[in-house]
């Protein structure tokens, strides 16, 4: 067994962490932080983790020889932790979004302020795992990447990586509101959301460089991305519906082989005629759907449970990957359906 | 026309009065006011009033030559504003818990300080609408009752009043979210509650001396009333499901008739087989439904829109009684099913 | 008062019609037919109604010397029945998607089956009420639009009609499930879609053809329409985002002027930043925002209640313009909001 | 590994049955029938269960040389299909309600016909796992309790086994809509159900005698039942809210001490203040939450997922007592929470 801590364990990723490494056959979580919360048990905080973590609330992971540690915390408070975890020797797998986006001065202009890590910020692996696992599996810092650029990404990869989309990607995304945190917002408070899907940051979301840099990388040229996040009156759950022109001739046959060959031996991505939300909740799954429409459109729908996939599923599953584990240990359980 | 205001009008029931006032064809609403949001425009913050409502929020009522003013204040906010109000001749109804319970000692124990407007608390009628419509109609300050006991004691005021109760009475009460009011709180988060049913101070809630009150005053001794509410994922809606023992053997049938002659020629209480929650949303409509369950175990089941019969509809109905008007004035729209 | 009756009054847009018009200060419902459920109270399966509503389902419309009669029969019945009541003397409003589109060819395509009454078909005028007023003014015979070319099309309307848009258009629409209709469906089930969001007909939906017939009028030259709906958990409301290119660099700030230009005196169009669902749900008004993102890319989202604006209401905002009277007529209030 | 086969695995509890099989290490799933899907992939129906189900729907269960049969059939199928399993030498764990009612009488009367396997009733253990592991342990055939009998007998069975009931109970139950199956009903219709809380069969409930029967045996006098349940819009989820008198004074504290003594070792049963039905979806737990309210009256709330611990996931449990392995087996894992 390896030691593995949390740190900024108060939140719903953090909590989700916990819920998944307490039953990880090789790891034994020996640390969760929060340091508001320190000295109060976890499972008052997440009282679903009753009968299965004991720990409390600590406020530092220090002497507990780790060998990975978990970031859950906010982005700006993440790049003031790394350096010194970093160099403690154990593996960090950062949940927040402090070291995905490559350019500082993009991660600037869309998170406010300057990036005082830089050396992190060059060396971290981004953690779309069915993309990246060779990266992956020799880092030992690993940037786990957002909730929507997990679901919107893996849906439109196989498309980009082919080199096969004209112009660039209409994202519309929709969010069950577990993904918008434990903190009390307006946005989620039930009367305002409970019988509506509401749009929210339009073309303005963080994301949006996240899954543009992405794209741009596998295509080779700058890819266009326009992204626009709703929530939904569910928990948990993720779908995003995507639009695009191809720039040949494709059939959905084509294309569904081409997907096919791409995640060929991906454990975690389900190719189905239209994905069903519910079929993944709890579970690590991505089902990917796909049509074309008219003359070379194409419409891709991608679902993830928002906090397993997009958050603390993929997090074990990097964690996987840079201890040489298959990649579903801790992870083999199917999502609930109805 | 006569001139209305509403007081304190940030909130759902706030808004929610601005809404049933503005289609009223016999009120013009001349000011809505607001501390906190005063100078702003009242549909910046209720934008479903966009076109309906053009007045901005107000600090305070005065100069309007108001025929009646509706205080939407919290509790303890009310009985310091009554005085003045009902000092300068226009007719108030108030929609806070202040003046609902008639004995200030009671009223300390629930609110936790002291009530500081004895005068008008005696003077106070309280405005449960189908029971005291002749003594409201002489009034010129009404009580407004809370949606808990507005839903359910109409459902087992028949009962009380026939002396039929053997002991006590359990009531059940599940409310949608708008009920808890427009303050942001984790038991209205949306990934808190949103695929949950929550109970919630059970057996503490203040609108149980509110609900034994009148159920006292019904049967003539001390009514023993066991609360307990639930949040459920809705907006709006409320069913209180009522459990009791009768005195008597009576067949559902003969219920069935009491109820009908209890409600008789009562515009806005509806007998059905099993009330159907989503009847009366958007109305100020009352369903209640009853069944006799082995031996002398009765259930009623009732259920209205808490913000309308349970709050701002209400209000209005006891408007029209205190002016004079047919009850269903500007509230004569059905709900919305489905 | 001019005398009215619902052909096809058990579903819920014939209950939805039967709600307004029982209001309507203009209209007596004189007649609602269900083969089905003759003899039976309307208010049997329409329980909102009850108070509202004292007629039973008849079998036919004769002897009632109707004025105008709304057709809330499924696609194929209607144009049966069409003939025979246009040659009574009545206005028609038919709801149902068969004189939709003017191609008759079109038709066969996307219904299934031969149009069978082309002469009508000629004459139906389109009942998208916002663009078409003064036509429908004229009409004896309006074809009310569907739900979500209603929304879709108010929405993308000014970009089409301004010749502004390059390539087509990508409509990603979320509905309400009382859209889907009364029929038992595993789509509709709620163990399948009450904690999900999930896609249906992608590019196959009948609703593609009709949206892209009115922008191709607009615009001039053949629109190219994606559209992608999705069934959302909330009984009520509709959501549309849509994507599409500019051909010319415009500000937010430009289109937001031809936007309000373009809906001048439209009482139930709502320019707002973001629209918000539950403000228009029970109501006829449309709520429209938008934003440009990046490189002239335009996202325009346009919420409406499915079964007023997007069914009911619109046909009754028809009905007020073929009879002269103001488009509010018996529709002026606000939505729900909370 | 141990065979095991599921008999009508087309239903929400045949699916959830798989689905935990699928992850249990001492079970192998040999065969899953269907006799109107036969031949198709069990994934095809349950789409969350690709890549953990290969099996076909099979007609028959012969041939597997099976341990352990799981009857997932409706009352009156199971107790045609017992007999011969039961005399095949595997374990029969049957989910209808075939052979939970002990009395054919009472059968008879709530089932609408009569019992045709009076041998297998008269021997048929009841699978309440937390009450009866040492039976269960000594069974070959378990009748696995109703999902409502599960949640509301674990709240109330330290009450009753301990005498302290005067009168009899009030039970308010609160079902997600999964519960009420796969069937397609107007009651489960999402436009019907999913903005409402819906009572229905009000005292004519088949799980009333149910519980009644347990309570029955656990005090040693006849039980009074009066059983409520409701749909809520969750599509997982149960809580039951309970109401009685005791027959002593009792504090809180002290019933708080009875059930601790009474739930001593029991893995699934968690005490709580109130309980949380999120913190057990998708979990085979049970949290309880009680309080004294006023003079000796109690109110006990429990929540189960109603497909795990309500149904399959108690069957496991059921199955682990009867082969004699841990009752956590294959069942280890916490809820959902947010």
């Amino acid at each position: 067994m390896i030691k593995a801590a949390v740190v900024g364990g108060s939140g719903f990723i953090g909590g989700e962490l916990a819920r998944l490494l307490s039953r990880h056959p090789k790891i034994s979580l020996e640390a969760i932080t929060s340091r508001q919360l320190a000295g109060q048990k976890v499972a008052d905080t997440h009282p679903f983790l009753r009968g299965y973590i004991d720990l409390t609330f600590s406020e530092s992971i220090t002497g507990h020889g780790l060998d990975v540690v978990f970031l859950a915390t906010p982005h700006g408070a993440s790049m003031k932790l790394v350096p010194e975890i970093a160099s403690s020797g154990a593996k960090v797998i950062d949940l927040s979004g402090d070291y995905r986006l490559k350019d500082p001065q993009v991660y600037k202009e869309w998170y406010g302020h300057e990036h005082t890590d830089l050396e992190n910020l060059g060396r971290a692996v981004y953690g779309l795992n069915e993309l990246y696992w060779d990266e992956i599996a020799e880092a030992d810092f690993v940037s786990n990447p957002g909730c929507y650029p997990t679901c919107s990404t893996l849906g439109l990869a196989p498309l980009f990586a082919n080199g096969l989309v004209e112009g660039g990607v209409f994202i519309d995304a929709k969010s069950g509101t577990s993904g918008a945190g434990a903190e009390l917002t307006k946005a989620t408070h039930h009367p305002m959301c409970g019988a509506s899907v509401n749009p929210y940051k339009v073309g303005r979301h963080r994301h949006s460089p996240e899954i543009a840099q992405t794209l741009t990388l596998l295509q080779g040229h700058p890819a266009e991305v326009v992204f626009t996040p709703h929530l939904i009156p569910v928990v948990r759950g993720m779908l995003c519906t995507m639009y695009l022109k191809l720039n040949d001739d494709l059939t959905k046959q084509d294309l569904l082989e081409m997907y096919a060959e791409f995640f060929r031996r991906k454990r975690f991505v389900r190719m189905t005629e239209v994905p069903w939300m519910q079929a993944v909740i709890g579970s690590n799954h991505c089902e990917i759907g796909l049509d074309v429409v008219g003359n070379r459109n194409v419409v891709v729908m991608s679902a993830i449970d928002n906090l397993v996939k997009g958050g603390a599923g993929q997090a074990v599953q990097n964690c996987n990957a840079v201890f040489g584990w298959p990649e579903e240990t801790g992870l083999d359980f199917p999502g609930l359906g109805v």
